[in-house]
């Protein structure tokens, strides 16, 4: 691990069991480290996002989500769009695109359509921006509040999200869409997030483009969107810097600061 | 509501539907706005714990739980204690005591011990202090985190938690224990809850009283334990002011500071 990362996600790894090893924070500094290991010990390299298999292992997710929504609708119907028995969409967000095009690959052919979120602050929606440019985008620096997906898109990823059968589009976020996100799913749905995390339900919620789109598609009755919410890496003190800024925070906690122009503290769903 | 309430919560509230009214934020002041208008609207009064059905509906969530545990178990009985097949204790947090003696009353029988926790900041752990002295306290003034269980217990929930077959006792725990438990549920658990909702869990961490009881009666083998998290009625805002202090919060991440002798930060389990 960098020796930058925060001591509580290095003392919640150790209690895992790990024995964590320490190297700089740029990829190179990490990876000679990595290099040094295994020709010490021949331990295996597990990639995070650029490898086969672990692009289908998270990719198991989404079957998984499949089947509790179909269970879900199942038992009760009326916790989704009336008539409809399963997932229309999902949404989930795209870093080194592991995860996004592993879902892509265990959803293609079953009709669900598969969108990517990013944050695009200071280009960090590299994604996005890769895909209208029609090449991978290669570098990003970014200090976007979302950590998690400051990579660019990988290789073998990138080519499985420019397959237009297996990835609908990719829409972005602004850092205060995100923020704003994050506070209804804690404070409303009392699930604890990471920024990152937080990317599809800032786009479902914000973005104007993606929301035309929805409503072209599922018309009057709607759609049933699965919003991957990955993963919840934060500390506490992490949080109290984000919504601590006393003048904003009373502003938006006032009903005063607007998203898209609607009030933040008085768009939440009931 | 009274003025001072969080905008947030207003805002919360609002979007359930309710009409809101204001008052002050004493008792008196309270209850002579809602004499107000059950005399202008007939309206129907509501009491927030110290009524007899609303006991015996906050005590339905322990049939739920019971029944919870017992399907998980059947399911996979490596998430329990080896052997046992149900709960054998249930610790929920005391304020006015509505709903730690509804719990009481609908496990009063099956043989699962029920105990209370509190905060004990300022002399606001007053069921625990009560029960010893054998009277119930009826005034309390604390500004403990725990802003939910300021209040004395009621009445007709004293005359439950008294009866020994009903409640097995009452621990309580500080504002640095509430707190240190509270980071637990949200980064490791990823639950967000508000610091009432901390209590039962801080006393089964790091209660040591409570732990000796459990050891003493569970011996090797241990105890199944349901902890109550009831609520997440907070703001970010306010888990900012809670998390944010910097020297605290840097010593705390470092795993400086300590809970009965433990360092918090490591003291995670896996």
């Amino acid at each position: 691990m960098p020796t930058i990362s925060t001591p509580s996600k290095i003392a919640g790894t150790k209690s895992h069991g790990a024995n964590v090893v320490f190297s700089g924070s740029t990829s190179d500094e990490r990876e000679a480290v990595t290099a040094d290991i295994i020709k010490k010990t021949g331990a295996t390299l597990v990639p995070p996002y650029d490898h086969p298999d672990i692009i289908l292992g998270a990719g198991t997710q989404a079957l998984e989500l499949e089947q509790q929504v179909e269970d879900m609708l199942a038992a009760d119907p009326s916790l989704g769009v009336p008539g409809k028995k399963r997932l229309d969409a999902v949404i989930a967000p795209i870093g080194g695109g592991g995860m996004l095009s592993g879902i892509c690959t265990a959803l293609h052919g079953t009709g669900i359509k598969v969108f990517g979120a990013e944050p695009n602050f200071e280009g960090s929606n590299d994604a996005e921006l890769g895909l209208k440019q029609g090449r991978r985008i290669e570098k990003v620096k970014t200090l976007t509040i979302a950590d998690g997906l400051r990579t660019p898109v990988g290789e073998i990823p990138w080519s499985i999200i420019t397959d237009k059968e297996k990835l609908e589009g990719v829409y972005s976020v602004s850092e205060e869409q995100i923020t704003a996100a994050m506070r209804l799913a804690m404070e409303r749905a009392k699930v604890f997030i990471e920024p990152s995390a937080a990317v599809g339900l800032a786009v479902v919620l914000y973005n104007e483009e993606f929301r035309r789109f929805v409503e072209g598609e599922g018309k009057e009755e709607g759609w049933n969107i699965g919003i991957v919410l990955s993963g919840g890496n934060t500390t506490m003190e992490a949080m109290a810097k984000l919504f601590q800024a006393p003048a904003k925070a009373m502003e938006r906690a006032e009903g005063k600061v607007t998203v898209n122009g609607e009030h933040v503290a008085e768009n939440v769903p009931g």
